[in-house]
């Protein structure tokens, strides 16, 4: 690179996208005062500046470039002149028709720094300002990508075919730095997790082994320690107020006829806290910087789905648009966003094609959204011996009453927990048959299953401490654990029954079609007892939750619509046999996942 | 009448109806043999017989017929003749363009046997099985239609516009039959309530006060009682089961696409309660019994409108077919549904038009809901000091952030309490800073407010007691009630109070066409305070609930969209005079309602 210029983004692009088009964002001091030419000057198709002069944007057609680099002019007037290349890579094979995750998959989530730290040698780095502390709870902790690399096998081996990483990206802040939501630079992974390099290797890893990657995504906000937010090249890149103000959380805002201007204003302007400024997404350079950010790591490190931040935080015709552009780039991938509401018409409206989002003739083109509504409700009715009116497992079948309200079920997210929720130990007091009707369910319900890193180990964690005790680290992460919960040998009896439960469920649940494509018929509980069958035309699975503290004896003659011509029944786990005719007696606080045949 | 017919239903009809046919049931020993005819053959167009011999359905054509008064013959094979009148009426001018009721209406609920004994004479009957008992709780107490009557002024001067009623057909039923709702008889008022010249008598009455009156039908169950439950004309009249099959009250089979087909059938098909025989709305011939009782009744006595119970407890396309009738006749009928859900999707799914229905095809034309989802809301928030997250006031905002969802919100009807909820005053403990605070919202909301009988003079009750402790006498009903508080004099101190407030409240309403029909727009509460204002082009309501127990100071800076042009406020009820520009300050636990200027 010339000395003029410090930054380019992206740093180079792709030939053959489906929108040939791509805006270069290129930083250097007073660089608006050249004039930009390429040698084909039809290649060029617009320039435009800021009233940062520091910044210039220049759009190319790559349609009308057959050579893999370009070469710009810059002409000062009367002046200095100088030439920057600009590189055009070559697409993977069948790239735009990647495959994404969906049913058939089990998500890991992980938070890297909290993971494993496979390389001890970049626990610090002399450009970024938090430094290594594994004493401070909230602090970096230096889990990284060769951690994970380190432990692919064993995220395979429990039976998940998919990690979600919290975000690898710079993160820069001074301190609480290690949740990587505040991003200093999203074309660059944090030094402290490794190299972009790094992150190519992970997913390369990860494929060999079988395991998609999805990436963490952020369109709503930045880290305030972002070279952009620190020297923006509009005053409008982010929103800014007279006083610091923060977002109202109130995201029923957006659809609400009767939501004053300002709320809506506050909701989806306002900053999420102060380390994080929110980006203006309607401003048409943020707009394609954020695509094209997404989509260069798409492309760049060969990626299989996002999840998407805080997704309905942004201006929801803007971030629909954001993301249709990348679905229109790549037509199979998949995106699941992080709707924190609890009502089901609510999250049903930010999923594309949403009948009820149609009612404002909004389409967020979101394929997935995360089902907090169930998620809340595993964190609780295993608790709840009374089931009374909508009490206890009522809860979730009242939930799943109204499925008909989504565009598409099999694309919801469901968990017991993740990185911002309570912990399932911590609820449950480390019950383990409380655990294991979480895990029953979310292995035999409709949607993507997506477990928390740990969970599968006892790991717990009280809220009320604060987030980093949900978030502790993944004991034999680091060298000098003592206890090593990565390996059979390093587990403790408590652990290896929990991992071999939880490996044996999804495991098994790999093999179930009609678990995760096919229908769903369910009874109304009794007596704390919820029964549903998964099903498609080649199988059925009939799942029994008793979420009574005891044993229940079930006459199957009420479930014959669903028993069909079937006669037995194999429990999936152990393998025990029941023949349906008779009745089924089922222990207190269990489940029972059965095969009919 | 002749001695072989002993009933005929409808009694007669009326020329002039967009549907011209009606379906006559002549009931008689082994009617069935007979042959029917007309001397105008062409206006007889159907003959239906029944397995039951006692039964025939006949339908005539009221087109082709001039005379008001028709000939039927009946021949039996070989035998006996005789001939049977039926009468044909004019309709009422403009009776098919009737008007209801609607958002500009405030709706007072009662429970005749409850609210005053009017005619002393008829508290017992020769024909009916429970006799007058004051003493039992859920006995007959002896209320009347002439007792209606003698308080329509009372019910004026509250403010009330309409009067909904519980149901005055005859129920029979050997004890707890006050409520009306297992009926014997649809085709005749029970005779403790009066006579249905009475009724149609009470609405002439009404309407000259300028009372609208709404009756109760029940389209899912008759009485045990009921002479057709009695003697059915065909099997499958009435749903019948093995053994005793009570509904599961899960209304949400209907719309869930994971219900199991036997859920949805009990709900649909179960009996209420052992004394309530699910009606089989799905048989022709009680589909037509049912549609053209109810349009007899509001053609026969001038009916303002219908509630119509456990709406969603039929056949879903049927009980839509039905509605449908009605209004086909009645294009500006208004029907509200009791539809006890307190989720807004599923409120929505039935109300007329409704997206959320629109996903499964189904349309359950029926114009008004009732908001149970805010009354849930209404019974519990005042007194929860506590306004974290989703609590408090929050509850409220939030039920009404979902209004979208809804094809009508103007049509929702509104209340604090009916006959099958708790107590405003029991759940408030008589607190009547509390119970302004409901009646200021619902005076104010959108939506057809309804107030329960007595709740205007601070009647209480325990519903953990029964619900006949809900329904207690309206003190002054009885000639020998110590207290009358129907009137100033009688009316106790606190009565007075509660009633005044009240009045003054509801008949301000009448006056303001913002609230009628105008938009909504609130604010996020803030330390349990709620903000809203209603509007239209010409003007302005700002209602503000303080629920928290600390008087609160407003900045108006934060609603300066709303206040637009507007400087001054005047307070509705005291006439107090406020200046926009300036902070607000209001009581802990109080409302203020302004109109703008």
């Amino acid at each position: 690179m010339n000395t003029i210029i410090q930054r380019i983004e992206p740093p180079f692009w792709y030939f053959g996208m489906n929108k040939p088009e791509v805006q270069i964002l290129f930083y250097g001091k007073n660089i608006s005062e050249y004039i930009i030419t390429l040698e084909d000057s039809t290649a060029l198709t617009n320039v435009k500046r800021t009233v940062n002069p520091n910044f210039i944007f220049v759009t190319i057609n790559t349609q009308n470039i057959t050579t893999n680099e370009i070469y710009f002019k810059f002409q000062q007037k009367n002046k200095r002149s100088f030439i920057q290349k600009y590189e055009l890579r070559k697409r993977r094979k069948d790239s735009a028709l990647r495959k994404s995750f969906d049913a058939s998959d089990c998500v890991y989530l992980l938070m890297p720094d909290r993971f494993a730290n496979g390389n001890p040698n970049n626990k610090n780095d002399s450009n970024t300002t938090e430094k290594y502390n594994r004493n401070l709870p909230e602090g970096r902790h230096g889990g990284d990508i060769q951690g994970i690399i380190k432990h692919l096998d064993y995220i395979k081996k429990l039976g998940a075919t998919a990690i979600w990483s919290t975000p690898l990206c710079e993160d820069n802040d001074a301190n609480y730095s290690y949740h990587g939501y505040a991003q200093s630079d999203v074309y660059k992974i944090d030094p402290r997790y490794g190299t972009n390099e790094d992150y190519v290797i992970l997913v390369e890893k990860a494929h060999q082994c079988g395991l998609k990657i999805i990436m963490d995504y952020v369109t709503n906000h930045w880290g305030i320690e972002h070279w952009m937010v620190k020297e923006s090249p509009t005053a409008d890149w982010i929103h800014r107020f007279e006083n610091y103000t923060e977002t109202n959380h109130k995201r029923s805002t957006v659809s609400d006829i009767n939501a004053s201007k300002i709320d809506r204003t506050i909701c989806l302007n306002g900053w999420f806290v102060p380390t994080m400024p929110d980006l203006n997404i309607t401003n048409p350079l943020v707009f394609n910087y954020l695509y094209q950010n997404a989509i260069w790591w798409i492309e760049y490190a060969n990626l299989d789905g996002f999840r998407v931040d805080t997704y309905n935080y942004s201006e929801p015709e803007f971030i629909a648009k954001w993301t249709k552009a990348i679905t229109d780039e790549y037509p199979n991938f998949n995106l699941v966003g992080e709707i924190t509401m609890r009502n089901q018409s609510l999250l049903s409206y930010w999923q594309k094609d949403s009948a009820i989002a149609k009612i404002q003739n909004f389409n967020s083109n979101l394929p997935s959204v995360m089902d907090f509504a169930v998620s809340d409700a595993l964190q609780m009715v295993f608790n709840e011996d009374d089931d009374r009116w909508d009490q206890g497992i009522t809860k979730i079948y009242d939930h799943l009453s109204k499925d008909f309200l989504f565009p598409n079920v099999n694309n919801l997210m469901i968990f017991g927990e993740n990185h911002d929720t309570r912990r399932l130990h911590h609820i449950y007091n480390n019950d383990i048959r409380k655990y294991k009707l979480v895990m029953s369910m979310l292995a035999t319900m409709r949607g993507i299953p997506q477990l928390y890193y740990g969970s599968e180990i006892g790991m717990t964690g009280d809220q009320n401490l604060g987030d980093a005790d949900i978030r502790r680290d993944f004991p034999g992460g680091w060298n000098d654990d003592k206890n090593d919960a990565f390996t059979k040998e390093g587990r403790t009896e408590f652990q290896n029954t929990l991992f071999d439960f939880t490996s044996k469920l999804f495991q098994w649940r790999k093999t179930n079609k009609a678990i995760h494509f096919g229908k769903t018929t369910h009874y109304i509980p009794e007596n704390n007892v919820y029964v549903y069958f998964r099903y498609d035309n080649n199988q059925s699975v009939m799942v029994i939750i008793n979420n009574h503290p005891e044993k229940q004896e079930l006459n199957t003659n009420r479930f014959k619509e669903n028993i069909n011509h079937y006669t037995m029944a194999k429990e999936v786990l152990e393998h025990h046999i029941f023949k349906l005719a008779e009745n089924i007696s089922i222990e207190g606080k269990s489940a029972l996942i059965l095969e009919l045949a």
